[in-house]
């Protein structure tokens, strides 16, 4: 029975039509209601609850999605509503530091209902704002205010069309010329042009933009970043100079507008010829994510000494580069924990992605009714234990995850204070680092587990999963760039590998002890014994709690640890290269250990979560079932190296597992409807037929069919079918 | 070196621009019109140039895709090209018996281009054409010529809107009235709506409509087939009663108008109550393939007694039902080879699009250059070993697949012929049965690994995937549909599985012998002593041949035939009814011995053409890397039931062929790119500017980006950014 709440705390939950769910609903085992509060609080709930409300009730948000408007409309009600959102004041500057989670909150709420509108707002506001903010000093400051009332609207301009993931070889210039105490800002050629920017392709008046800094006598001092005023803000015409256009359409997301600066003016003179010491590029000093960012070029245009964001190296008026810096190293650690940012929001956006298709899929199959025992009787398809494990291990994901993102976010809001604060002591780098390490692997970790989730609730709908009004296809093609941009997923887990193989060899029996500030390596201490370990004589019982899971976990990233030390080792030895080596390495070794040093991670800090002393006793059992479904189905995956490495030896074991995955499900069946309702917004939010929340699939479904227009009429070309019959076989000649 | 071709054979081998991509083809092992000619045959190859050449040259498929176009003109381009491709004639009716793999390779050219206009033609023309000739009788042909030359247009209506998989529990009825001779076709309520109903949106103006067929007297003869007028031909205005409509936007193949008939005409007078003796429905009886059959319904339609398709079942003028079957079984056995032909028709979709996606994605690979052993060499990312390993898999299970899916549908043709020559013979049948259970686990192996292998291509070309006009985002989003219609992959799997099964408990030690038209069971006469096998003492060299996978495959067929077997024991014995006891038998078993067995028949079918006496010693190399390649890789996601069940018991097993994995990867690297040019389309048909045959991929890029419309331009609504700004929070009050 569901524990009584307080009034207000259960106003907050709503008041769910009788329907085809009201069976589901009273076989849960908790109450969804406390569920949501224990997990997000009541701030959070009644914030969210707030900016679902408003955009319900405003009709500018009434058509949702535009996916199927025309390109430019799409763009224009993206805008509309960016700046919609702005005069509803959802949130202050002073907020960005006092209450991120609301920051946080927000972004997700704008994201449910629609990622072009939110990547929208968040490139402009928190991306474009924050590289000025934190990458800039005093002398920028003005910019900020004319960012919140869009007197200038901004992107974010790294990515060049031949050049993402290896930011070294950004080849846009910015030459320092004392005469006038301007930087030339230029693009090389087309392959050096700004790609991919966010907002830049018809809406940006102003880019933070990346460009090799030169000083006079042609030394190069990396990568700088620039504030360049790219379009007039009275006529978004393009300024002088700048010839800057749409990219055009994307597989999602297209309510924003991608763009790039084509080189394609002549070049008046010859310009001085890049030295080959232009190799000190370090990477960009940015805290804000760079969602959605992808194309842009510049020719020649001059700005003024000042727009140089100097936060760690400035050029005097005379021509002479400064830097609070000791050497490259030093500001390459600063900067890793500000790179975290971006990839920490996308685990974010990808939860989110990931809430919204469980949440579709698993109301569908709750009210779907499909064959059954006898010939009349038909059964909902969640009773199936496919159907049940199919979706069910992406509800536990979600809600892990979810955790996950979270944590992780307040991890980086305290990084961020520390380096507000100025601090520069060898915690806060060991903080970066292993913030740094976490975000490498959990965006791609979260973003592929969003992306194989969304797929699979889209075939668990069958064709009604195929029809667009009901937002699968949506969601995938929204949330797919989420294993791309802020680097590509697998390229970014090299980076986590590294963080661990670099402690490995620091650390150990003579070196330093194994400790982390935020303890996720801690265990390798024991990484000698946890190695010997060997699983045996369990029972099925003993695989039903995230206890057993977590321990295969940390036997499994020892082991891995161990072969990718060992295979770079001999890999170093054979190559000519370490280059090579490295290459070599990554297939079966140091990508897989970062991918399962990740999910231990995720796996320990959910069930410490749900295992914790402020857990409800009521809910303490749907939670831990959570835990365990999703340590188990993720550990499954890696079997076959707990039987390579003999961690499982027995062939019992390996079907305890599976057994386990099974029971879970089944344990879970009944309680999956209140956990989605928990994690699903509003049928408004949500918008999608087959999903609302009275559970009236059928009915709904013809509803938002014959609301569509059009949908009774013949074609405008009938007299194409009527009139002009082809002739079978007459333009054979042509062949 | 090249081996010397026939002057002829070479001029069907296209003249490779210099460019990128040289160096590679210069690399290759093989002569690729070697390959190309030993692969297709002269006849097939020239038929596919003389289609592409047409279409190329013909101004109405000169904007090629219509994805970006508005749904209606889309879907009216789709109509014209439709009859274009009807007066190009490219084949005659007699073809379709005499010469199969044209018509075979036509559709894969027309979907090459656009599966909009594919499936279009071949909805008309194929599916609802064969339902009418094969399910009906001489009566029917007056309707052959007139889908020929578009006097009519067809669709196939099964599925409902509350029904897909389950066809018995379709809804829709044709009750008998002697009185007038007619039947009177009917859907009780909205959920029994034909649903998904492909070219019914718009266009179709017949259907054949599935619906259960009731005598006077109330008897239900289960479900049969009618030909329904549904829209009039010379307005394209629907008939009486009847109430078509357009169910709008799918996520992929928005070129086919999916219709359906939503019944809100009120009942003039009370039906009589439906019998509970209405169980016998068989499956129904086609030939075609319902690729994109989606949804559709009726009102009180009267149609004459003729248009009954009576070829499993009459009703005489007078009301009396007769038919040649004598019992329901052997009827359904009948119907089994041609519900096969629809599926193997999506198994050569899906490798379709899985050859089109790694085309683009290794003639990316191998233009793209990120990061190099120093800081000014940078070099493809084809060099990566991670890269090789995330394609080359792909591109060897193009190979194997395609090579599977033209073999079984020359199975099918066989099947067909016995058909058509009224073969009732046992073979027949159980080629028919053998037929339909490779069809439903192909179907779902080769899908998924489409849909999969475009994903992973997506990826693998970073944002410029991303980026619609490169196609990887139309690949994914057309093949979608072909894990869902046809039969739900996951549940058509079933049939394959209970095949198997069925094998295992009828032969065995003292009954019949293990034996099969097609032979692909034939081993499991030894499933004893293969069990018995162990993997001892292997070395890397000998995991290099598909010989090794081969036999581990048949180990673990055996594995999975024998621990489903046991399961299905083991739930018979617990569970209150068969239907629980199977549902519960799936998952981590009957699932993976469907998907394990069709695998090891790819593999070994891809074996024995690769290692066959005709293949030419110059083409051995490569074809036999391409065997091994596609087995290991299959085989490796099973490691941990080879570890499990004690066929692996070494650490070095394992390793070693993931090392040989990446052995063969490296071998095949060089030859990628030759590979994917005796597979890729013409630029113009491939459609992807990243993926030109010249690899000048940036040149293509920008080319293709500034001939969109507007690209340049600010936006029509320029105004609401400089005139119209926000008072930031000035709506707070409403919140």
């Amino acid at each position: 029975m569901a524990p009584t709440l307080e009034g207000s705390a259960r106003a907050l939950w709503p008041d769910f039509p009788r329907g085809p769910l009201s069976r589901y609903r009273a076989r849960a085992s908790f109450s969804g209601a406390e569920l949501l509060l224990f997990l997000e609080g009541e701030d959070v709930v009644c914030f969210k609850k707030t900016i679902f409300s408003a955009l319900e009730k405003d009709p500018l948000f009434s058509r949702s999605r535009g996916a199927d408007l025309p390109l430019e409309k799409y763009r224009e009600l993206s805008f509309l509503q960016c700046k919609r959102v702005l005069e509803y004041g959802f949130f202050s500057v002073e907020d960005l530091a006092a209450s991120p989670l609301r920051v946080w909150a927000l972004i997700h709420c704008l994201g449910m209902y629609d990622w072009s509108l939110a990547t929208k707002c968040f490139l402009h506001l928190l991306v474009f704002g924050s590289a000025v903010y934190n990458s800039g000093s005093e002398r920028h400051f003005k910019y900020i205010e004319k960012i919140f009332n869009t007197e200038i609207f901004g992107c974010f301009a790294l990515t060049e069309l031949s050049h993402g993931s290896n930011t070294k070889a950004i080849r846009t210039t910015a030459h320092y010329d004392p005469a006038t105490q301007e930087f030339v800002i230029h693009s090389p050629d087309f392959e050096a042009a700004k790609f991919w920017v966010g907002n830049m392709g018809k809406t940006a008046t102003h880019a933070v933009v990346f460009a090799q800094l030169y000083t006079p006598g042609g030394q190069c001092h990396g990568l700088h970043s620039f504030v360049v005023q790219i379009r007039d803000p009275k006529t978004l015409l393009p300024m002088p100079g700048v010839m800057v256009g749409d990219i055009g359409k994307k597989l999602g997301q297209n309510g924003l507008d991608n763009g790039s600066v084509p080189c394609v003016v002549p070049r008046r003179s010859q310009e001085r010829a890049l030295g080959p010491n232009c190799v000190g590029a370090s990477l960009p000093l940015h805290t804000g994510p760079r969602t959605g960012s992808r194309f842009a070029m510049f020719h020649k245009v001059r700005i003024p000494r000042e727009d140089l964001l100097n936060r760690t190296g400035d050029v005097t008026p005379e021509g002479t580069y400064v830097t609070p810096f000791k050497d490259t190293r030093q500001r390459f650690g600063a900067s890793l924990g500000s790179l975290s940012s971006g990839r920490v929001s996308i685990i974010g956006m990808s939860v989110v992605n990931l809430k919204l298709a469980v949440s579709i899929a698993l109301r569908f199959s709750a009210t779907r009714c499909q064959f059954g025992p006898t010939e009349e009787e038909e059964v909902p398809v969640l009773e199936y234990q496919l159907q049940q494990w199919r979706l069910l291990p992406y509800l536990a994901a979600a809600y892990a995850l979810d955790h996950f993102s979270r944590s992780l976010f307040l991890d980086l809001m305290q990084l961020q204070r520390g380096l507000m604060r100025g601090d520069h002591g060898p915690r806060q780098a060991e903080l970066g680092r292993e913030i740094h390490a976490l975000a490498s692997a959990g965006k791609p970790l979260a973003s592929w587990t969003a992306q194989q989730g969304i797929q699979e609730c889209r075939e668990a709908c069958g064709g009604h999963g195929y029809l667009a009004m009901n937002r699968l296809g949506d969601l995938r093609n929204d949330n797919d760039p989420n294993c791309t941009y802020e680097g590509d997923n697998n390229v970014l887990l090299q980076q986590t590998s590294s963080y661990l193989l670099g402690i490995l060899e620091h650390c150990g029996p003579d070196g330093a002890r194994f400790r982390s500030p935020l303890r996720t390596v801690d265990f390798l201490e024991a990484h000698p014994s946890i190695l010997s370990q060997r699983l045996t004589g369990t029972h099925q019982a003993d695989w039903l709690d995230s206890a057993a899971p977590l321990a295969a976990y940390k036997w499994l990233v020892c082991y891995l640890l161990q072969e990718s030390h060992q295979k770079l080792i001999r890999e170093r030895r054979s190559q000519s290269s370490d280059f090579e080596a490295r290459n070599n390495s990554q297939v079966y070794h140091c990508r897989s250990l970062a991918l399962v040093f990740l999910e231990l991670t995720v796996v320990q800090r959910f069930h410490a979560y749900t295992h914790g002393p402020g857990v409800p006793s009521s809910l303490r059992a749907v939670l831990g079932r959570l835990s365990a479904l999703y340590a188990l189905w993720s550990l499954s995956r890696h079997t076959a190296l707990l039987y390579r490495g003999g961690y499982f030896s027995d062939e019992h074991t390996g079907t305890q597992m599976e057994s386990a995955i099974l029971d879970l499900c089944t344990q879970l069946k009944d309680d999956a409807v209140a956990l989605v309702d928990v994690i699903a917004p509003p049928d408004f939010v949500l918008d999608s037929p087959i999903a609302r929340a009275d559970g009236e699939l059928y009915k709904n479904l013809w509803n938002a069919i014959l609301q569509e227009r059009g949908v009774l009429e013949r074609p405008s070309w009938w007299p194409e079918f009527s009139g002009n019959k082809p002739v079978v076989g007459s333009l054979r000649a042509k062949l």
